[in-house]
């Protein structure tokens, strides 16, 4: 599909992308770009089999490249456009895998002056806890879903063509506008993962929280685990969508204190149509994987 | 251990408890008691052989049981002492499940005028998101906490029996002061819930629905499992321990408040101090049960 991949960051996400396109004949060489300190990680990579070379200078690891894909965290994205800026070819095609799609595009806006039309934006919804280009699997995207978030200057072909890249590593793909996009998932990944960390910033200020995590079962095992997510990254989506995140947060608020007045007034009535909605909102939201899953399973 | 133990409520923990006690050899013969409408469920246990027997005549069900095990939502507890009082032996030894102590010890002086020695409050931190005789199994106890929350008057032999016939079945045996023990599954289990159904309530009732649950990854999957628990079971939990409950409701509305007053002022630093300090306490909290992992698998 492609000759020359760059990616311009290599951990987790870079690194599996790698390992994937590798895996399934995506592109003939496939080369790393960071900063003076990625030097050891790239080299890792490089170690690994995961990327051919890397080069820490841009206009040499995006020479000849058909392909360039950013997988910076979405807070350096604005500084990489800035880089790529005097190099920018009209032959290549560049795509990104930030979680938020206004605040990147915003960022090609302020620096190019308009969206240029060979970026395409792009977004898998995948991840982990765990970060670095040793974590990296070459079937992270498998089953999982990837939103193209197209502008009205976006380039037809350009989008078909990283759908099929994504398709090809086992993605399901679909397209939205950014600010859908970011609203979506203000509310699935974001919204949880500051109430995560705000839940479990609580209970370890605690006085009891030796017992605390002691007699914790797994059900707040599971709640928490993306509380151990990685914090510089988690600050770096919060701040690129906090348009979104905001009012969800305040949203988020008003409920919790409607379910204290109605524990407190013993609202038994009010407070049992809370949970069972609750219930039943998740079942649909079960029944919804469930059948992709299926879908997946029969393509 | 017992000739004749009694289980009041046959669901997921009554009738856990009754093939781990069968599987151990520590009772003879299990019968259970339920109401008039629980006689299908009862049935059922019967015929998939969880139990030996039952009775909807409670003085049948208990007569020379040398041990009774109140395994109903908690707050059916009292009910169950009204009905037990005029048939309570001191030659057998009560004891409970309930996931909050402090509202069944008080139960029970509300009922009795003090708090029968032979009583032996206990709560199994186990269970799961499905419910009813059919989801019970043999191990559902095997390496979890089972807390025993004695008051001043409680008889230490049977203390002693109730902790021998949990670790009997696996579990990891400590005691505790019921306030106490309130306290902390207030903060591990009551809060999480509430949490998780409040914010599922919320996505639920959203416009764009449909694209959360579409688009929500694994993560989602895993804090909001809570939401799919007993709507029924909750509010009686909720309620039992709103004392304890409500407090916490209001700090970690203040802490989502600080939140988002930082995101919304872009206070990086102090973002990042609250995502970090998260993350540690959740290795404190994972360390914690890698060791009592490690330690169950020793003995």
């Amino acid at each position: 599909m492609f000759n020359k991949l760059c990616i311009i960051g290599v951990g987790l996400i870079g690194g599996s992308i790698a390992k994937a396109a590798r895996q399934q004949g995506l592109a003939k060489t496939i080369v790393g770009f960071g900063r003076a300190q990625d030097e050891e990680n790239l080299r890792t990579a490089q170690q690994l089999g995961v990327i051919d070379g890397y080069s820490l200078d841009l206009a040499t690891a995006v020479a000849q490249a058909d392909c360039v894909l950013i997988a910076t965290p979405v807070g350096s994205v604005q500084a990489i456009f800035k880089q790529l800026h005097p190099l920018w070819s009209a032959e290549t095609l560049y795509t990104d895998v930030g979680s938020t799609k206004v605040s990147v595009i915003a960022a090609a806006q302020t620096v190019f002056g308009y969206v240029p039309s060979n970026f395409i934006p792009a977004h898998p919804i995948a991840g982990a806890e765990r970060s670095g280009v040793e974590a990296s699997v070459d079937d992270l995207f498998m089953d999982k879903r990837l939103i193209i978030t197209p502008v009205a200057d976006t380039d037809a072909q350009g989008v078909l063509k990283i759908t099929a890249f994504w398709q090809a590593m086992g993605a399901i793909v679909s397209e939205m506008e950014a600010h859908h996009h970011d609203t979506v998932l203000a509310a699935t990944s974001h919204l949880p993962h500051l109430l995560a960390f705000a839940l479990v910033d609580l209970l370890g200020r605690k006085d009891e929280q030796v017992d605390i995590f002691k007699y914790a079962a797994g059900g707040f095992k599971d709640f928490t685990r993306i509380a151990s997510s990685d914090p510089t990254m988690w600050l770096d989506i919060s701040l690129a969508n906090k348009q979104a995140i905001i009012p969800l947060l305040a949203q988020l608020r008003a409920e919790l204190e409607k379910v204290e007045r109605l524990l407190a007034e013993e609202q038994t009535e009010a407070l049992f149509a809370i949970f069972s909605h609750a219930k039943k909102a998740r079942q649909r939201f079960l029944e919804c994987h469930n059948t992709l899953a299926e879908k997946a399973s029969l393509l």
